[in-house]
């Protein structure tokens, strides 16, 4: 008999949910989606749905639960919100005021929790088509940058595109459009190929977020949306209240990274 | 000098505002994505933008306007949609209570419109890879039937999905299903193949809404999302208020089908 040591997303949401589990989650459950995670009043949500339904590749939403419930229905079988994260933050008015491991006492009857996608599904079918990650390779966060690129404002919500780049070798360009276009619930194609001045990056070697990477001789940076927009949009929005979760500790879904794929 | 005699949608919607054109708009801007109108009040706006992100394939979102914006930003160059539909419906309490050319009367600062894609581009791309649409050839309406496939519920909004068929030529199916995977903002790839007993349909030539067609011995009927859905289930929730466009009088974007298209 062969018994499997893969663990399930159910299994380690169980440990998280028991503080057994505070770390990343970037290595956990391979194979499974994970998600971003935004909390807000009801009073803001329709802006926030409607903000990312205007900005699908940084935003790709993949749940939005029901008002004043903590439970998936959708990309996870009652995962509860309020305590399945390992980490997360409380901003108000748009200040960090806290990280915690639960939101046991923060948790109110108007919130809507939105879970948008990650581009770790992304990343890891890149490697399977046997393109290297060089932020993976040396063991660092993704380079992130500001650029000039308006996002579609909605209500409140207004305000840049991030970007997430990678390196990738001239010959390889194609296959990096190609194998990213199938997963648009995980930010899909690039929005720039090459161009880092043509999109308002001044050094591509000092990003705004995450660590700088190599540029190798025969590679160009590729640009893809990043799911710190929608993170950055709502706090720049100074909401009274908002709820995130901390950098790299994201939910895990049920949802298998190829669910995501479009064909 | 070439002179194009090919109109463009503005051109058509400026005939359409002045009531020049009062007709099924189907004919009309061939190559042009086509929208339904659904006008609901805000109060019942997240829940139907939520309705549409839980079910994509009947409800693919193009825009969705600014609260009590008449004019669209995205989908076309500040089109106005109180008079630039050929004909509206206006429903009270689910009920039909009248027809009309524009909306100047009724239009209220607490209204969102929500345009969703409409599967004219669908059929084009279809014709276009050499698959004949029975019910455009016959001249008929496409026949729509409701089924036992529960859409994902959203607040006040839920109900069965609705579904268009066409009959489609065994040798043809694996090209329509390519073909329609490419446009998911028009509904995308079919969700039933040959077997309308598993989804509720009693009957495949005694449609529920539209005409029935012929389907031929070496043919199989193919189902797809239908754009009835969100306005069946809007109508069922039974809105203080709400207006549609009439059946087949729809809003003609800017947008060209190739723009919808994925890959």
């Amino acid at each position: 008999m062969i018994v499997s040591n893969a663990r399930t997303p159910e299994s380690i949401r169980f440990q998280i949910r028991k503080n057994e589990i505070t770390t990343h989650t970037a290595e956990l459950a391979p194979g499974y989606v994970q998600a971003n995670v935004v909390i807000l009043p009801k009073n803001a949500a329709f802006d926030f749905l409607l903000f990312c339904q205007r900005n699908p590749k940084p935003c790709p939403v993949l749940e939005v639960l029901d008002e004043g419930s903590p439970l998936t229905k959708y990309t996870a079988d009652k995962a509860d919100l309020r305590y399945d994260v390992p980490k997360y933050r409380i901003y108000q008015y748009g200040e960090l005021q806290e990280e915690t491991s639960d939101l046991e006492k923060y948790w109110r009857n108007d919130f809507v929790t939105f879970l948008l996608g990650c581009s770790f599904t992304f990343d890891s079918a890149l490697i399977a088509a046997g393109i290297e990650i060089r932020n993976i390779t040396e063991g660092k966060n993704v380079p992130m940058f500001v650029t000039n690129i308006p996002t579609s404002p909605a209500g409140i919500f207004a305000g840049p595109t991030v970007v997430s780049m990678r390196p990738i070798p001239k010959d390889k360009i194609v296959r990096a459009v190609q194998v990213t276009s199938r997963f648009p619930g995980v930010h899909g194609s690039p929005i720039q190929i090459g161009d880092s001045k043509k999109i308002g990056i001044r050094d591509v070697f000092n990003p705004d977020f995450g660590d700088p990477t190599d540029i190798l001789d025969d590679e160009v940076p590729v640009f893809w949306a990043c799911g710190v927009t929608p993170q950055a949009v709502a706090m720049e929005a100074k909401l009274p209240f908002m709820i995130t979760h901390s950098p790299g500790h994201m939910f895990l879904t049920d949802l298998k990274d190829e669910d995501l794929a479009i064909i």
